[in-house]
């Protein structure tokens, strides 16, 4: 089975021939609603069925070859080069995302996009991954099917696969991925920052944030806001970018910039001052907010997916030239690590304590 | 960073040299009480801190060796042979455990033990896995500390490491794990088995769902059972002894005996037979039930991570003498792919419908 686009995980136990079977996709079975009804063994024979059908593309990068494709206890492949770089990144519902503000489709995206981002932000390139999937019986069959469309759509969009994983029941939904990429050269790193390096980020921030709060709202805005919180897409051509400009200190943007600065700081026991007018903003966030607000979702909101970088300010100056809508924002300093400053247009400190996602707050 | 034995995760941001931090493990914070109250970074913390305190041993199979430790978006390391394997199993408050019938430790050994067993049952060696953790802010931090207590013992019994993990929020507590092993010879697979194979099982069933009856209504009992239940030790030389038999047919029995079969059935497109009088039943079941309950422990009670497996006569026999309490149970038939039948002393068939996991039941 080398060579067959989508693999399999530990709880998925059928026949590749089952692949085979005529049908429309997904299959139409109008007397089942809920995954409850249909049953563990029919939900993930419907799931693989889809993955089959789309994953016509394979994972190239490291000389990667699957080994042994779906239906068994776990999934089986190699590389022939490189280092294997691996993620994991879960979205709980009503932590995470809401059923009222996130389609199933967006959900199965973002996901996989997230852990994608993780990936491309060591340097590396995202391969293979599985998915456990946590759900009550009473979720409609209709939204799975529709969360591995944006989940699949991703793995096109990132020339990756689904090698399978685990369906469990649970109260809440949570979507979990576990995801491995190859690195070829060098790593990029969280624990490298020095005092006097810059500090660059390679795109616009606060979208996705904005597109949230214009969600929650109602507000009126662009499309522009909501495809960034909806189908955020990180660019697996900025690792290389950063690796061929001399930057080695890198992380992905996930719970916002400040929060996830202080962590790069924290591990390479560094401090670092923010110039929030150098900062790039979302442009669609001044339609429909303040630029105080505007600023504030760039600062704390999550889930944008660019990199943060730092370096030497010739490398992160040729990285910024290098990546479109890149900018420098900042300096790393000698400070308590993890302390974070962010001055204003006027030189005076901005309170942004509230700026970052908590993931255990009560 | 080579060699370290424990390594990173996605959302574990802090230096290597925290870790070096003098204190007791698990550190003392007497005015916390609540990983809400901690908060997300010190627990990642805390956790690392005993990760890295007691992983001394490093995974060492095909070659492996870390490439970047603690502290980054993703962990990475290599391998020199084989082929990677890699599967994901998960345990959901309320739905695979309870806190009232598990303490902490043994979840977290459960779950790391029954990822090794889905490595094991492929024939490879289990190195190196992600944790992700879905906690509520209210839980003790002491569950989380005894909880890796639990999962690094399950570390050091079988010469694996955790390299890291996410930590997110959730009303209902969730243990994931992603572990990856190395094959350097030929994978066991489930769907090779062929119609005149015999049906092995590598040792007693029953043991762990007679500990959850036992203390689900207070029974008496002797600790064999309760450790059954806690503490089951997929024994990491069955997938060797199997291929050098000549086996190549396999999978764990971790949903039930007659409904892992018929997983291993649908997946050969092959039906089966089963002696129950063969079945080997874990002894400790008759001390506190019946023949009947014993037997229906056996044939349908999960999660005792012994292998099924399935080959020519000669091969299966070879390997049942070579594995310590191993049996020859039944035989592969042409039959409805996944059909299953249990025969009983007297040859007549038995009633077995309600025996194994059905995951999405509602």
């Amino acid at each position: 089975m080398v060579g067959f686009a989508c693999t399999n995980g530990e709880r998925f136990a059928f026949p590749s021939r089952i692949h085979a079977l005529p049908g429309r996709y997904p299959p139409i079975i109008p007397y089942v609603t809920t995954v409850g009804e249909l049953g563990e063994f029919p939900l993930i024979e419907r799931i693989a069925s889809a993955i089959d059908r789309a994953s016509l593309a394979a994972a190239t990068a490291g000389g990667f070859s699957l080994a042994l494709g779906i239906g068994d206890d776990a999934a089986a492949w190699s590389l022939a080069r490189g280092v294997q770089v691996t993620t994991t990144d879960t979205a709980v519902e009503n932590v995470h995302f809401t059923q009222q503000t996130t389609p199933w489709a967006d959900l199965g995206w973002r996901t996989w996009a997230a852990n994608v981002s993780d990936i491309i932000s060591m340097g590396a390139t995202p391969l293979v991954g599985v998915v456990t999937l946590g759900i009550p019986g009473s979720l409609d069959v209709t939204a799975i099917d529709d969360l591995y469309v944006g989940m699949i759509d991703a793995c096109r969009a990132y020339g990756t696969l689904i090698a399978g994983g685990d369906i469990v029941s649970s109260r809440d939904v949570f979507v979990s991925v576990a995801l491995m990429g190859v690195c070829e050269g060098e790593l990029l790193r969280r624990d490298v920052a020095q005092p006097g390096d810059v500090i660059g980020v390679s795109g616009p921030l606060g979208g996705s944030a904005g597109g949230l709060r214009v969600l929650q709202r109602g507000l009126m805005s662009s499309d522009a806001l909501l495809t960034a919180h909806r189908r955020p897409t990180p660019r697996v051509s900025t690792g290389q970018a950063l690796l061929d400009a001399g930057v080695t200190g890198a992380m992905d943007v996930s719970d916002g910039l400040v929060a996830d600065l202080a962590k790069l700081c924290r591990a390479s026991g560094v401090g670092a001052r923010v110039d929030s007018p150098l900062v790039p903003v979302a442009s669609a966030l001044h339609e429909s907010f303040s630029d105080e607000e505007s600023l504030l979702c760039a600062l704390g909101g999550g889930e944008d997916y660019e990199v943060l970088f730092t370096g030497p300010r010739q490398a992160v100056e040729r990285a910024v030239a290098s990546i479109d809508g890149a900018a420098v924002i900042g300096e790393i300093v000698t400070d308590t690590p993890g302390r974070v400053i962010v001055l204003g247009a006027d030189g005076n400190e901005l309170e942004v304590s509230d700026a970052g996602w908590e993931h255990l707050s009560t």
